[in-house]
């Protein structure tokens, strides 16, 4: 993989990866495959709604079908028909989101199956070999995010057990592929300084942030991403994990990041809200039963270039399964078009005025709601690991 | 709409319906978009995998959202962006489906709505208006299917009342497109053939065969869609309703069938069973885990074009919703094919033969197997129709 730099250089910044697989512009948002499929999207599609690169979850994929399965039949690509490169994150976040149903040390860490409750063990070796099983043309490292609230001894912990687990699985890292490693840092500026400085020493190809828009305040996120931006080097791309909400990516890209992924475009799909110039509309919204015009009149998406919000809200209201499909391609299509029009305004100097004039008319969810959305997104964490800790007592051992 | 036929008069014929939305070739298989999209299917892949004409559903759109909001949207081929002919069910079959909700006298039939309860009436006359409003190019009369175990007196009433409603169905249709009359008379062969005679003396521009495959066994479907075959014009369309198997297929071309409609290829996609020239096949199969193939080879499919079986096994485990899309699609592919090849056989007098070949290697579900799914159908139904009616008293009234 290389990177070059087209336009800008500290600040917002336009540039290109290139891969054997293709080019991917930057900044990026990039589609998250968990399970080797974008839910409810083809990846045809994918590639129609601009989509240059995708993501696949280490974890999920090693559970099932599993890596050595995978790899027995031609890699990731080959299985999921994705020509185009694929990054996929070491599993870090979801193992440390099993609760109680992991143990870690210093080696790895052991954990129970969400699915059936078998005993397994991943540490930064094995993340890499899984990784390097699946074919992977960006690996991430393995790392530990410490909790949102985690104080600064407990992330101070972490955030250093991820830098000796970085530089194990840079080790273990031999086959194709450019491997990434994470800053972490919690909510502290000195360790997030401190980790990107160190992450920065390790002269990998890039460098991701994570564990960032994990229930902290907006405040919080980006006081954290400038500390971290502020150490990580100029000519490497920079990915933040897991941001997605469209103000959000402008507020990255403002701060010099390159690469984003996030659930958000397609879990808000199915759930029936999209992205929209003046916020999130939800389609089940009964005012939309008699709108004859699509839900972006200058969006190219399959969505809006063929059906009435008329039709989506019916689709939605009597739950057809075309609905799902239609409303995440739209919000897919809306991250990268805005990714497409970011790099568009920072070649020609604009991108502060773009970013200005999305943000007077786009109204994201105020913080209260956010906070809410987060309490409840937590509390289904919970109640995912709790049913997967109550599967491995009655499945496992 | 216009019907010429092409090869064969008696027995199998090819032929081809044309509208001013384009040409149907026949023999032809409808896939069905009950309300207004066949599930998990976008318009586009519908072209791609060679259908022609689809189906919609008068009662379910009438419920939602409704004929008149249909119209006010520019009729049900702009709402569902589906630019090719349409034929719509009357909503017969669904309403006489609702058991104790609904009552019926000569005039009409008064009836709950399964969806909220409230109560609404449909006449032979309103039939065809809603029919209109959707703006339907082939548009059905509305009909009494019998119960399959109808005895001579209740077949004959029904069959009576069917006649009656079609003369007021064709009285009633003003607009545009083509409304076909629909032979009943149960599983008796003496009122199969006095009905067909009697729709044949209709003159419709074509004709349908209504009540069969609802729990009968295969003999008498074939007796009675012989018996009602015999008494219908040959120079007209003859439209088998409501099957989709493979076998079935085959075996009513043989007999003179033109057009074919079924749920049957979307429903057991989505359960995870595709056609394949040696039968069907469950895709949850664990056999399939490693399988580095497409469901069939020679296939051209969306499904079989890019996706191994281990692929499709991996979505259907996972719950992925690419899974019931593909499957959807491959099913769909499969009949209309099917279709295809029937057409290309009669035209060069081979279709004897290809049937022959088809039926040596497909192995269909036997009759017991079938009697258990037509069972668990009949239940299923059941146990709508019994939901629908506590609404009813819960939110009617």
């Amino acid at each position: 993989m290389e990177f070059e730099l087209i336009a800008g250089r500290c600040g917002a910044r336009a540039g290109v990866l290139r891969f054997e697989r293709g080019d991917v512009p930057t900044p990026a948002f990039m589609p998250v495959g968990t399970l080797g499929s974008v839910k409810g999207v083809a990846p045809q599609e994918l590639r129609e709604l601009g989509a240059r690169i995708i993501l696949g979850n280490a974890y999920h994929l090693m559970l099932r079908p599993g890596a050595e399965l995978v790899a027995e039949l031609g890699g990731l690509h080959r299985f999921s028909a994705w020509d185009g490169p694929i990054l996929t994150d070491s599993g870090g976040f979801q193992v440390f989101s099993l609760g109680r149903l992991r143990s870690v040390d210093d080696d790895g860490v052991s954990f129970r199956s969400h699915i059936d409750g078998s005993l397994l063990r991943v540490t930064p070796e094995r993340a890499v070999e899984v990784q390097e099983l699946l074919g992977s043309d960006i690996l991430m490292a393995f790392d530990e995010p410490p909790p949102a609230d985690a104080g600064h001894d407990a992330a101070e912990q972490a955030t250093e057990r991820t830098h000796r687990w970085a530089e194990r699985s840079l080790s273990a890292h031999r086959g194709a592929g450019a491997l990434f490693p994470i800053c972490q840092g919690g909510i502290h500026p000195d360790l997030r300084r401190r980790s990107a400085a160190f992450v920065a020493a390790l002269g990998a190809a890039g460098n991701a942030i994570g564990g960032l828009s994990v229930g902290e305040s907006k405040q919080l996120t980006w006081q954290m991403l400038e500390a971290s931006i502020a150490e990580l080097p100029v000519d490497r791309p920079r990915y933040l994990m897991g941001v997605g909400a469209p103000e959000d990516l402008l507020d990255g890209v403002a701060r010099g990041v390159d690469m984003f992924d996030c659930v958000l475009p397609t879990r808000l799909g199915r759930n029936g809200a999209v992205f929209t110039p003046d916020g999130k509309l939800n389609l089940r919204n009964a005012s939309l039963a008699r709108q004859n015009r699509p839900i972006e009149e200058r969006c190219d998406c399959l969505a809006c270039r063929g059906f009435s919000l008329a039709y989506l809200h019916h689709l939605f209201r009597c739950e057809e399964l075309l609905g799902y499909r239609l409303a995440s391609i739209h919000n897919l299509r809306f991250l990268v078009r805005l990714m497409e029009r970011a790099r568009r305004a920072i070649a020609t100097g604009r991108f502060n005025a773009f970013h200005a004039e999305f943000g007077a008319r786009y109204r994201p969810p105020d913080e209260a709601v956010r906070a809410e959305q987060r309490t409840r997104w937590h509390a289904a964490r919970a109640r995912w690991s709790e049913k997967a800790e109550q599967q491995g007592v009655q499945e496992g051992e």
